[in-house]
């Protein structure tokens, strides 16, 4: 078994260049083939390779991305959607070739309804964008990949991150949204009541589908209440099980936290010197708790006596603004950070996501793993989901210790599979995890293969990706 | 447009001769072809007819699902799954005939993970069930809509209630599940995580397909703590807007209600007498807060401040467990209260649900309608979602009133579907809605159709109902 699996899509020479003539007709400066624009269109953040389209379009409304997949269709081409670029697992690849459909001009804010506490964008608004925009209304969107990622992306692939813990992931938070399917429909899913049993759930069909299904061109999202108070801290634990034991406590007393973070010595020590931060080089807990003032004093105090009955401590907290940016600064840069530990070496991500009572478990196992194989990887973990992402730092230079890592990641996607959860908690299938998927869903993939058939029978959206 | 769409499903004579054959021979007692046993299984609860299956199974295990499946598919037979027949939509009837498999005796809770705040259970376990199975955990599972109903036929038709305002429907309480496909393939969905992304979310897209695409046999869902206080009340409001806007206020507040339940004056009266309660005979609000004894207090307080300033008041609450009983009690049997309005006629429910800011406009203009309408038709709600029912009741021998009353029920789901709305909040499509999917959801249904007619080739699962 391959790292990644980069399973072979036939290149239909003579239909992409059809295609490509067409769209340079119809779209001129908006349609690119310059190697260095397709190439970043392809994937770019870790070992997997670059597979680049044969062409970019910068797209700005929902029917000119109707009009290329009907294009791409009468040709049999395939079309990738993209919205940042951000994926850790080869989503954006083009392993045959075809149409890379760049969303960033679909960035319209379409209406904010601050009374039902929803939005509708454009696929390409990225969330800090959209966060910009709400600035003035007392709301929020609260999902944070980490990455300045598009909604459209983030929705492609059920994304989540720091505070799913707290309002979930994309799935609980796109409410509708339209797309263009394989055949260039465009279909609207969903509606803005709050709940429905109208119908199959096509919304959270697409959600996480990832362009294989359809290309998401808007979105409507949940928003909430920017808390009235924000209470964030660091606390150092004597290891990652007893860090992991405070967090699971934490969990079930019902302490509403809105981000638990643990992050390993390892993985400490490279955001120390990366973000220059007085930091203890000792596994620790990142949290933050959203409330009311007195609510985020009296659910930090709670949190820093279970800290200490776990041996953690001392938690030490703010509710200032600026030192809670750099301290979350810090954690969203960790992945950066971590690829200063080994300069030149790729990174491979892990996200497996386990039930909160095997996480202690699952992540000892697998630190202990790490050792005994000899690899440089650093765990940091968005816990309170027992989501965790190990980190291996690859020379690709070194068979052998490729073998290795290959090996360990087998392992432990198989430790988390096998404790009920999953080889992927947020980052997707894409091409890096599509080799454990079968593992992970058994029967499942049937269904998901005659799903993916039935509405893309020619295979042109997104093709060699999940489902496969 | 009849008021209920009942296509027609060609009998399989032959078929259905050879498969009742072999069920009996294979099940014994457990396979029954009475023809009381099968009227039951077919709708009773509205003005909908009943269509009878031609026998029913007594299932014990997932394997005897996936016997009958098997049988079924082999026969070219329809395969209807059971709850506990309560259903509002014409779900369980069987228009071509078929096989209904009653779930009731697939009735174990498999195991209560408490530490990771989940439980896995037959489809059969009743929600009362499950509750008092869990008694002793300090844990409960929310999700309340009136009926008894089994977990399994809840998750199917995507139930919610009284409380979802605060925990969510099934889409969001269904973890993973186990299905029979329409090969009698069984497949198991989601694992125990608390996200993934991994693959299509087989588990949201059965969840709410009404046995068409697969039957559930077990499913794990996320359970939560008792609160350590509940108080609930009710509150007369001089108009139902009035009710309305508060109802948008507390939300907009973020105060956490649990429940916040609107009935209207009609529905009041009817209530009094069947329950023998001394209410108020104007719209009130049923609200309940689960919390901390100084949250709820709290809550309550800034709750009756609101009301007040709506026009409404006094309320009312207490947080003596019995008296809260009886209350809810009231609450629970509104729909059967009503039918005592007009005894002999028969109950058309609607179920329309709408953003919360169009609420109060959508029942004010859905309250004109009815009186220039003639119609006897109360109105209860989970106004917290800005979902409401109007029970329309009928006298089925006046058919100028019937047709009175179709025209009513189009206009009420044009209405909700115009303010980005859904004709179905909760009750689902089933036969009774089917007229209305194509306005609601319309290149979408061409999805649902094409997925259905992947995963059920022969149209054997529960024909005839959605997508149609």
């Amino acid at each position: 078994m391959a790292l990644s699996d980069l399973r072979d899509v036939e290149r239909n020479e003579a239909g992409i260049a059809t295609v490509v003539g067409i769209l340079k007709q119809r779209l001129g400066d908006r349609f690119q083939t310059g190697q260095s624009i397709r190439e970043q269109h392809a994937h770019t953040t870790t070992y997997i390779p670059n597979q680049a389209p044969d062409g970019v379009a910068f797209v700005e409304t929902a029917e000119e991305v109707q009009d290329i997949v009907r294009v791409c269709a009468e040709h049999r081409v395939p079309v990738i959607a993209y919205g940042t670029g951000t994926s850790l697992e080869g989503h954006v690849n083009a392993p045959g070739g075809g149409i890379s459909v760049d969303t960033s001009r679909l960035n319209k804010v379409l209406v904010v309804n601050t009374e039902d506490l929803d939005c509708t964008v454009e696929a390409g608004v990225t969330r800090e964008a959209l966060n910009s925009h709400l600035r003035d209304t007392g709301l929020f969107f609260p999902i944070d990949p980490g990455a300045n990622a598009s909604l459209g992306g983030m929705a492609a692939t059920r994304a989540s991150g720091t505070n799913a813990v707290r309002y979930g992931t994309m799935k609980d938070n796109v409410i509708g949204l339209t797309a263009v399917m394989a055949d260039g429909t465009i279909v609207k899913t969903g509606g803005r009541a709050r709940k429905s049993s109208s119908g199959y759930d096509l919304t959270r069909l697409l959600v996480g589908s990832a362009g294989t299904l359809g290309i998401i061109t808007s979105l409507t999202l949940r928003l909430y209440g920017i808390p009235q108070a924000i209470a964030g801290g660091v606390c150092p634990f004597p290891s990652v099980e007893a860090a992991c034991r405070a967090v699971i406590q934490t969990i079930q007393l019902g302490i509403p936290v809105a981000r638990i973070e643990l992050v390993n010595a390892l993985q400490m020590r490279a955001m120390k010197n990366y973000s220059k931060l007085d930091y203890p080089e000792s596994p620790c807990l990142f949290v933050e708790f959203h409330g009311t003032d007195d609510g985020v004093k009296e659910q930090s105090a709670l949190f820093g006596e279970i800290a200490a009955e776990h041996g953690g401590g001392p938690f030490l907290w703010t509710s200032v603004p600026e030192e809670r940016a750099k301290l979350w600064k810090a954690r969203h840069d960790a992945y950066w950070s971590s690829l200063t530990l080994r300069p030149g070496a790729k990174g491979l991500s892990t996200d497996v996501c386990v039930p909160i009572s095997r996480l202690a478990e699952c992540i000892a196992d697998t630190e202990a793993d790490i050792a005994a194989s000899g690899l440089i990887a650093p765990i940091v973990g968005h816990v309170g989901d027992g989501n965790f992402h190990v980190l291996v730092l690859m020379d690709m230079n070194d068979p052998a210790e490729i073998e290795r890592a290959e090996s360990f990641v087998q392992r432990l996607n198989a430790r988390a599979i096998a404790m009920d959860g999953t080889c992927t908690g947020e980052h997707g299938i894409g091409q890096g995890k599509l080799a454990f998927i079968e593992r992970e869903h058994g029967a499942g993939v049937g269904v998901m293969r005659a799903i993916k058939q039935a509405l893309d029978p020619l295979n042109i959206m997104n093709p060699g990706k999940m489902p496969g």
